[in-house]
């Protein structure tokens, strides 16, 4: 006998769990769809050689390799032929590379799978987990004005997931890098100014003063200063925003580009009628060294900014160089939902739904089976999701069945019904009971389904 | 630059084939939730002597192993930590063992993801696939009267994805046993007979008949004979299988309960409404050797026999005898849906699917940018699937993109529609256009969306 159990670093659900883990996974589908984004998923392994061509050491050494039972008898000194992917870019740089040709530019794909890391194992660390990505990528160009859709789509995602009130904040690459300019800080210093700066939220203010006018950086004070006060910007509100880009005053060009952008931005979302509330610039916003050009995106969640961003991207110039000549600028952002939802179950947000099924048929009698069975069919036909009980039990059982299934419906035909031609509907959840008439069944159902969607 | 390809045995859609796909793979997943059947997802990996604690050599050749950098390292002689999942069964024992006490019984679950087999590279064989599957388990005993519900399943499922005639054929193990019984063919011998009679298909009856009179078996002439003649039998129609049945005659105690339970589930079936063109017994149905103990279920297409089954699976005695003491018997069916997928394709049964995305709204000037935006916004809100054009262009490109495309619908504000308070509406189904008021451009969709549903 061998103890059942999962590998660590992995989420798995129980069935409620399941349900409404998989309520979030439709509705940021269908968000995604409703923009416009078209589907794509690729394999879980791509060739080695292909998957690890752009990444650093940190996270080769977190990439898992497959390899069958053959494979692994003849390994030689090479790394094996397969790797797990370990997120959605790279294989989107893979795909859009290799299928170049059959796509229509600008290519805007939704893909949500899950990715493969061989994190330390951690609490709320996954070593398994979905992603659920979109990007807008253009061939030689992309109008900056994809650069405002995402917002509008984080928007929609949220709003529909109703999990709180979250802020959606950017910053803008170009700005950050013309403010470096401008204080005089170039080349790779900026690099390694911007991930000081990143480290804000976790080391504090003190810490990254000290660090820049430290020994390896040795920024004048007046500097260091003013990089701060640059990180602490943030708005309230779309005027707000609006004011505080012009108070940065003019700079270098690629400044001015910068913050001409992200006006731009904020104008566009106004106009897509996005809530004023649920948008900020924020400048203390880098994400990352390498890969973002242009705009930046965080998403927060304002009664718990200790969970961090739950959606961010950004804009990048070239999705694809190691595969194509092509030049694939394109904009992008990621929500890692296995993370996001353990944290949601962890501050009580989210837990088990109501059961994917609606109604459960009951049997109170053996003569009553073949019209349980036909009573389910008509149900399903009327489009509702339907549980059939294969074997009669008295019926305080099968109400107590379903009340614990968390299936709100139950439907009962005794002979009495049968007699009448009528059934017996029950809504477990304020104890409502009626006997109607057998084809006025499924209306019934389906008035008390959409008043509690409304 | 690397050469971007996948690798080999993968299946790898471009978007409009993605989502084809993705249709079939909902419409099975509403199907199966409309019988009441809950999700379940377990991680793609497992730990190795958890999956492998069952399986014989042939399928542990063809398990993936996964290992991260370090662990690759560090490997010793013993098999890797993690393997891959080479089917859902494996993983479902599992996950109802380890979470016995927190599910219901019987547990009802659907489970759709992909499982990992490292095949020999062939057309049409696939080393990553979806597995579509449903399983009805039971504490202790599971009532017969599932055995008839899956077939009704099956039957739903076919009828929506709704490419071509079918026939669901089921076979009955005990049927199949206590008929080798009554011939005095026992223990080992049966499991022999009955891999030999599996490969009627392949080999043809009269190899099958050599094989078993040879020296091998030496069963006699007659004895195999009847064999033949049993495995010959297929019904057309539902009186046509119970007459078949009843012609059977009587047998073992064994065979008498395997027949009785093919009546019930037949009778079962013509009580749910199931089309009797649809289900057949056929007595050659063996699938495998030592799983299955009860029914067994096959799915042909009608007109495309040469593709073989398309949706299998049976009843079986004890899930998770490995993981546990429990008794958990069970009934389930599997679609290997990416199989299915290419071999409709192949059989241009399938193709590319109209776009998911509804509407393009276009843009005929720079003035009318927040115009559009604003009605794509509207448009979303009314449920529809948008596609925002951002950029300026000439009509005919922005329809000819559409068209390419596959999106359907064509939504334009000039100069004119922007006074006047109206748009205008094309539908490249069949070339009408209109141009309406902007509060019912809506509806004008939604009516010519529906009329094609219908």
């Amino acid at each position: 006998m061998i103890k059942p159990r999962t590998p660590p670093g992995v989420m798995e659900l129980l069935p409620r769990e399941q349900i409404a883990f998989q309520r979030m996974l439709d509705t940021i589908r269908q968000t995604y769809e409703s923009f416009g984004f078209l589907p794509v998923e690729t394999p879980v392994f791509e060739l080695s050689d292909v998957l690890l061509t752009k990444t650093g050491g940190e996270t080769e050494r977190q990439v898992y390799f497959a390899q069958s039972t053959g494979a692994l008898e003849k390994a030689g000194d090479g790394l094996p032929e397969l790797a797990l992917r370990f997120d959605l870019t790279v294989p989107l740089a893979r795909y859009v590379a290799e299928h170049e040709h059959d796509l229509a530019f600008p290519f805007r794909r939704y893909q949500i799978q899950r990715v493969y890391r061989g994190e330390r194992a951690q609490r709320g660390r996954f070593r398994e987990f979905y992603q659920c990505d979109i990007d807008v990528i253009g061939k030689d160009a992309l109008n900056p004005r994809y650069d405002a859709e995402i917002p509008a789509v984080i928007h929609a995602v949220f709003e529909k997931l109703a999990i709180g009130d979250f802020t959606i904040q950017f910053n803008h690459r170009k700005l950050l890098r013309g403010f470096f300019e401008g204080l005089g800080i170039e080349g790779m210093q900026q690099d390694l100014v911007l991930r000081e700066l990143d480290k804000l939220d976790k080391r504090g203010e003190d810490a990254v003063r000290a660090t820049l006018v430290g020994e390896g950086f040795g920024l004048a004070a007046e500097v260091a200063e003013r990089l701060l006060a640059f990180s602490r910007v943030r708005s309230e509100g779309h005027d707000d925003a609006l004011a505080r880009l012009a108070a940065l005053g003019e700079g270098t060009a690629l400044f001015n580009e910068g913050r001409d952008a992200l006006v731009a931005t904020l104008q566009q979302l106004k106009a897509m009628g996005i809530t004023e509330s649920r948008y900020a610039i924020n400048l203390s916003i880098a994400r990352g060294l390498d890969y973002y050009t242009g705009i930046v995106y965080e998403t927060t969640l304002d009664a718990y900014p200790q969970i961090g961003s739950i959606c961010s991207g950004g804009r990048y110039d070239d999705l694809a160089s190691h595969y194509t000549k092509s030049k694939l600028p394109g904009v992008g952002i990621s929500i890692g939902l296995t993370r996001l939802f353990w944290q949601l179950r962890e501050a009580g947000i989210v837990g088990v739904d109501a059961s994917s099924v609606d109604v459960l048929v009951g049997l109170l009698d053996e003569a009553g089976f073949d019209d349980a069975l036909a009573l389910s069919q008509g149900l399903r036909v009327a489009g509702l999701r339907v549980e059939t009980q294969m074997e009669a039990k008295k019926i305080a059982k099968q109400f107590q069945y379903a009340d614990r299934a968390g299936i709100r419906f139950v439907a009962l035909r005794g002979e009495g019904e049968r007699t009448g031609g009528t059934v017996t509907l029950k809504d477990l959840s304020n104890g409502e009971q009626d006997t109607v008439a057998m084809d006025t069944a499924a209306d019934w159902l389906a008035a008390r389904m959409k008043e509690r969607q409304a």
